[in-house]
C-alpha cells in the first residue's frame, strides 16, 4: 500500500515550474549564475561576483531587495512605523510553525487555520520547482545543516469577534519579527483587533521572507517592527460578469490577486442587459432566459463558497443589481396576460436609440409584475451576500427607451403629467425609491444597517442629488472623469463617495473599437500603472478645495475610498487577470497608503511585487523587460 | 490491478471544464436552453423554441454555424472551390478512423501519425467535460443507438516527399466530404501535393465539425469539396524572447495557435541587447553571462524539440541573430588581452545617447574576435534550425554609439576616413557583408541556398539599399508604416518583402509608457482585430503602383507576405496568448485568403473562430460580448 501512495504521489505531484521559466540547464556549468546583488543607497546593485569589494555582500535578487532601502519590497507601503533589520535567517519552510491562535471566537480560530495554510503554500510556491499540491523540493535537513536548525514561531493575536468585513472593521495590525538570542528562533507576532487585520499581517509576513536559490532555503529578516492600517477603507475592483461570463475558479484567482495587496471589496456586477447569470432560486427563469447557457450559471453554492473565499481572504462581496438600466435579457419570459412586460426594449433596434450599446433593455417602471419579481431577487441576493452593503447600479438609464414605450407614456398622460424629461426623471426617482424600500424590506437581518450604492447618474448629478439622493440611505460611485463637478458637490454637502473615475481606473479602455472599427474604444486610451497610482482621491479632492479639507473628508469617511472597474465587452477569463494585475496593485498601494510620493517612487516595488504574483501562479502582465527589474533605477526616461 | 489503474485514472483524470464556463448547475430545469439557432440568410438567428415555424430547424449555435452561409466558420476563408453540404452527419469521435496515409516517405508516414492524433485531441477538444488526456465524455454507443452506426473515415493522400517548409513549398490541399449511400458512412479525402498542405486540410475538416450538446454527439457536414491554397507564402509571428524570457512550453501554444489559422512562419528574435538566452554549445559563456538566470535559457534540446513540434503543425522556425544593434547582455566577457570589447556602449548610460531603449549594446565592428565568436553563433544556430532562412536583424543602429567608441574611431581614421554619418554607414555595410559571409560558410550544407533576412533600416532604405544590398542575397522586411516610400521603392526595384509595418501589425502598441509615464508607448494606440485585418499587402502597393502590378508582385513572390510583431518589453508567458490571439487570426486570414472584403464581413467568423482557440484550450482575449456571438450582426455601429 505504501508503494501505492508513492506511486499515486509520482504521478499527480507533477512540477509545476512558475509561469515564466524553465527548468536548470542540462550542462551545470550553467547553473551558478556569475551575477549577485548588493545594496548600496538602498538599491540592489547587479554585479559579477567577480568585482565583489572585500566588505560587500551578494545576494540573489529577490534577498537583496528583502530590506534593502527603508521598506524593501512592501507592497502596499505600510502607513505606521516600518523598521526592517538588516540581517536574515535562513529556514526551511516545513520549520514555520503557528502556535495556537489566540482569537474570542471559534470560527475566528477555523478561519485563520485557513489562512495560515494558504500563506505556507505561498512560502512553498517560492521556490520555482514547487509542485501542484503545494509542497516544494526544499532539503529535508540532515543534523550537520545549520539552517536546519532553524525555526520560525507565528503567533497571532486577534483582539475582536467581528467574522464579518464591514466599513467600520479595523483592519490594522502590528507586525513583529526578532531572532531570539539562541539565534535559532525567529518570533514572529501579529497582533491585531480583527481577523481581517491579522490576515493582512501575515501577508505583509510573506513580503519580508524570500527564496534562495543559492543555497535553496527560505530567508527571512532578522527583525522588524510595522504598524499598519489603511488610509481608506473601501478598496476594491468592480467585475461585470454579464457581457462575458466569468467562471468562478477565475474569480476565486481574482481574489487570491486582490489579497496579495490588501484590496478589500469584490463589487461583483453580476446581472446587465447582456445575460443573467445569477441563479434565483426564486425565480429560476430569469437565469433559464438569461444565461449565456447552462453552463454559465452561478449556483447557490458557487456563491456562498465565494462570500466564505473571500472572507478568508479578507475580502468583501458586494454584489451589484443594475436597475432600472442594464436589464434586458433574462426579464422576457414575464406574463403574458395584459400587464405589459417587465423589461422594455429588450434587443431593441437600431440599440443606439434606446442604450449606450447592445443589447438594450430597461425595467418597465410601471409594471406591478416587475416590482414583485425585483424584491425576490433582492431576497435571493441578500441571503447569498453579506447585508450590510449592496450596489443598486442606477447609471445610463435612456428615458427614450421609456417614452417610446405606450403604457409608460399612458401612466404619465393619466396621472396629469406631461412627458417632459423632467417627468420620466421624476418616474426614475419613483422607481429608486420603490427599489430601495424593497431592499431593505428583504434584508435578512432587520436589525442591521443596509446602505445601498449607487452609480452617478442624471439622478444622482449636482442638478438632482439634494432632491432625490438621501446621504444617509446612499454612498455614490462616481466614474465620470475626475475632474467632474459632481465630486466636489458631493462631498461638500456631506455625501459618501467611492471613486472610480474613468480616467485613471477604467481597465477596459483602450483596446480598439467592438462596434465598429477604429483604434479606441469610449474611454481610451489605455490607462498605464503610473496613471492608476497618481489617481489619489484626497488629492483630486484637494484639488479644487483644500488639503485640510481633503484630508478630514478621508478620515471621516466622507471619501471612502475608491474601486478599478473591469467591465468585460472585451474581456473574458482568457485575460482577465493580466487587464487587472498588475494595475490594481497600483490602485491597492494608492488606496491603503495614499503615499505622498509619485508612481517614480514605487516602480521598484511594484516591478517586484508583479513578480510574487507570478510565483503564486497568477498571470499578470509585465511592465517592463525583466532587465529593469535586474537593474534597478536603470530604466528611467 | 484493474482496480488500480481505474483509481489512478480517477486521480489523473481530472475533467477541465474549458476555461469560460462552469459545470451544469444541479438545478436540471435550466439543464435544456429555451433557444436555439436558425439559419436565416446566411445567418444563424437566436430564437426561442417555441417560436420556431412549422418548417424551422433548430440548433445548437456551433452546429447551426458549420454550413449556415457559403463558408459556414472557416477560417482563414479558402481560396479556390468551396461547397457545404446543408446536411449534417451525427458520430462519436471513436467511430472517426484515419485509413493508412498514402506518402512516398516514411518519415511523413509517422509525422503524419502526430498530426491525426492532434486532430482527434481537439475533436474531443470540443466536449465541454473534456478531460486533460485528450479523451471526453462521449456515450460509448449502443446498438439501438443510431449516432454509434455512423462511421468517419479519413483517407489522406500526399503526392511528394518533402519533409521541410520552405518558400517554394505547395500548402495547398483538396479537400472532399461525401456521405456514402449507406448513410452511415462520411468518407472524408485530403489530397496535397505536401505534407503542410495535407495538415492544413485536416485543419480545415475540423472547422466542417462541431459538438451538439443537445445530442452529446459531434456533427459533421454531409458533403463538401474545398480546394485551397494561401496568396501569401510567408505568414507569421516574430516573438522577442530577448526582453523578457518566454518559456518553452508558451511557446509551443503560440504554435499551436499558429497551426489553428495556418500560420506558417514562426520568427524567433531569440536574442537582443537586454538577454541572451540562446545556449550556444561553441560558447556557453554567451549564456552564462548573458541570460537573465540559469533558468532562462533555451537548450539545444529545447530548441531542437521546438523545431519538430513546429513542422508537425505546418509551422516554420525562422531564427533571427540581430546585429550589429540590438546585442549587448551576453558579450561582455570578452578577452581582455588588449583586443577591445567584442560588444561596445553594453547597458551604457545616459541610454538616450546610445540606443532606442535601455539597455544598450552594439557589436564593434573592427573587433576581431568578435567575428569568431559570432561565426560560432551561427554555426550553432543553423545546427539546429533548418538552414534555408536566417533572419540578420540589422535594425537600429546607433552610429554615436560606435563613435563614441575610441578603437573605432582610430580604425577609421588610421584608413584615412572621416568620422562622418557616412563613414559609419560604410563600417556597417562592411560588417554586414562580412556577418553574411560567414553566415554562408557556417551553414550545414553548402548545397542549399541560404536565404538572409534583414530588417529596413538606415543601411536598408531608399537611399542606400541599391548600393548595399543585394536582391538576390537578402528578403527585405519592413517595420515603418504603411505608406514608408521604401516599400514601393523596394518591390520597383525587385526586391522581396515581408510586410511587418508597425502602424497595423506591431501587437505591443497601446500598452502605455515604460519608461517613463503616460498612456502612450512608441507606437500608440493599439492596433484592434479590424485594422490588422485590413492591413493587405497587396492593397497598400497598389495604393501607389496598380492593382495589376501589384497583383504580379504577389504572383511572382516579391511581395513574400507579412508578419505580426510581438516585441515583448511589456509582455511575458503571463499575457502573451491574449495579446497574439485572436489578431494574429485576422492576420493569417488576411494572407493565407488576402480576401477584397473587409473586417466586417469576416466579422462573425471571426468572433467564432477565437472560440475554437478557448475550447482548444488557449487564452486569446475577447473581442466582443458574448451576446454578440450569440445575436449575429447585431453588434453594429
Amino acid at each position: 500500500m505504501a508503494r501505492l501512495l508513492f506511486l499515486l504521489k509520482l504521478l499527480i505531484v507533477t512540477a509545476s515550474v512558475n509561469a515564466d521559466v524553465g527548468e536548470l540547464p542540462p550542462d551545470s556549468y550553467l547553473h551558478k549564475s556569475p551575477w549577485t546583488w548588493t545594496c548600496k543607497d538602498s538599491t540592489c546593485v547587479k554585479m559579477n561576483k567577480d568585482d565583489l569589494g572585500p566588505t560587500e555582500d551578494g545576494n540573489p535578487l529577490s534577498v537583496c531587495k528583502l530590506n534593502c532601502g527603508k521598506h524593501g519590497v512592501l507592497f502596499p507601503l505600510p502607513t505606521g512605523k516600518v523598521e526592517i533589520g538588516k540581517g536574515f535567517v535562513q529556514f526551511y519552510p516545513q520549520n514555520l510553525k503557528f502556535a495556537p491562535v489566540e482569537a474570542p471566537a471559534v470560527t475566528l480560530v477555523k478561519r485563520f487555520g485557513e489562512a495560515s495554510k494558504i500563506f505556507t503554500t505561498y512560502l512553498n510556491k517560492m521556490h520555482p520547482d514547487n509542485n501542484k499540491d503545494g509542497t516544494a523540493p526544499f532539503p529535508s535537513g540532515t543534523e550537520v545543516d545549520p539552517i536546519a536548525k532553524n525555526v520560525v514561531l507565528i503567533h497571532i493575536a486577534i483582539a475582536h469577534p467581528n467574522t464579518r468585513l464591514e466599513l467600520n472593521t479595523d483592519e490594522g495590525y502590528l507586525l513583529s519579527i526578532l531572532q531570539q538570542d539562541d539565534k535559532n528562533t525567529v518570533s514572529v507576532t501579529i497582533t491585531a483587533n480583527t481577523y481581517f487585520g491579522a490576515r493582512h499581517g501575515l501577508e505583509t509576513l510573506s513580503q519580508l521572507i524570500a527564496y534562495n536559490d543559492e543555497m535553496n532555503c527560505l530567508q527571512i529578516v532578522d527583525q522588524a517592527i510595522i504598524r499598519d492600517k489603511p488610509v481608506f477603507k473601501y478598496r476594491g475592483i468592480i467585475l461585470d460578469t454579464s457581457r462575458n461570463f466569468i467562471s468562478v475558479p477565475t474569480l476565486k484567482r481574482l481574489i487570491d490577486g486582490m489579497s496579495f495587496n490588501k484590496l478589500n471589496m469584490f463589487h461583483w456586477h453580476i446581472t446587465d442587459s447582456h445575460s443573467f447569470p445569477f441563479y434565483s432560486k426564486s425565480v429560476p427563469l430569469m437565469t433559464r432566459y438569461g444565461a449565456y447557457s447552462p453552463r454559465q450559471i452561478y449556483t447557490i453554492e458557487d456563491m456562498k463558497d465565494m462570500v466564505e473565499y473571500a472572507r478568508i481572504r479578507g475580502v468583501k462581496i458586494v454584489p451589484e443589481f443594475d436597475a432600472p438600466a442594464h436589464a434586458g435579457n433574462g426579464w422576457q419570459w414575464g406574463p403574458k396576460e395584459g400587464k405589459g412586460d417587465m423589461a422594455v426594449c429588450i434587443n431593441q433596434e437600431p440599440w443606439q436609440k434606446f442604450c449606450v450599446e447592445p443589447p438594450c433593455g430597461q425595467l418597465n417602471p410601471v409594471n406591478e409584475n416587475m416590482y414583485d419579481i425585483l424584491g425576490k431577487i433582492y431576497l435571493d441576493m441578500l441571503e447569498i451576500f453579506d447585508n450590510d452593503l449592496f450596489h443598486m447600479g442606477g447609471d445610463e438609464v435612456n428615458l427614450n427607451c421609456w417614452n417610446k414605450t405606450d403604457e409608460i407614456r399612458e401612466f404619465l398622460t393619466s396621472r396629469g403629467k406631461d412627458l417632459s424629461q423632467e417627468s420620466y426623471v421624476d418616474l426614475w426617482n419613483t422607481f429608486q425609491e420603490r427599489a430601495l424600500k424593497i431592499l431593505r424590506e428583504n434584508r435578512r437581518d432587520e436589525r442591521k444597517n443596509l446602505t445601498a450604492i449607487l452609480w452617478t447618474s442624471d439622478l444622482v448629478s449636482t442638478k438632482h442629488l439634494l432632491d432625490y439622493v438621501d446621504k444617509n440611505d446612499y454612498i455614490v460611485q462616481t466614474w465620470t472623469t475626475g475632474n467632474d463637478a459632481v465630486i466636489p458637490f458631493m462631498l461638500d454637502n456631506g455625501y459618501r463617495v467611492i471613486f472610480s473615475n474613468y480616467d485613471a481606473w477604467y481597465f477596459d479602455c483602450g483596446y480598439g473599437a467592438w462596434v465598429g472599427e477604429g483604434p479606441n474604444n469610449w474611454c481610451s486610451p489605455y490607462k498605464g500603472w503610473q496613471q492608476v497610482y497618481k489617481n489619489s482621491p484626497e488629492f483630486i479632492y484637494a484639488n479644487v478645495t483644500s488639503l485640510n479639507k481633503a484630508k478630514k473628508a478621508v478620515a471621516e469617511g466622507l471619501i471612502l475610498g475608491g474601486e478599478a472597474a473591469m467591465w468585460s465587452e472585451q474581456v473574458d477569463g482568457a485575460a482577465l487577470e493580466s487587464k487587472i494585475f498588475p494595475r490594481a496593485s497600483a490602485l491597492a498601494e494608492r488606496l491603503w497608503s495614499n503615499p505622498s510620493s509619485g508612481w517614480y517612487a514605487a516602480e521598484p516595488r511594484m516591478v517586484h511585487n508583479r513578480q510574487r504574483f507570478v510565483e503564486r501562479g497568477l498571470s499578470p502582465d509585465r511592465l517592463q523587460p525583466e532587465w529593469c527589474h535586474q537593474n534597478e533605477n536603470l530604466c528611467y526616461l
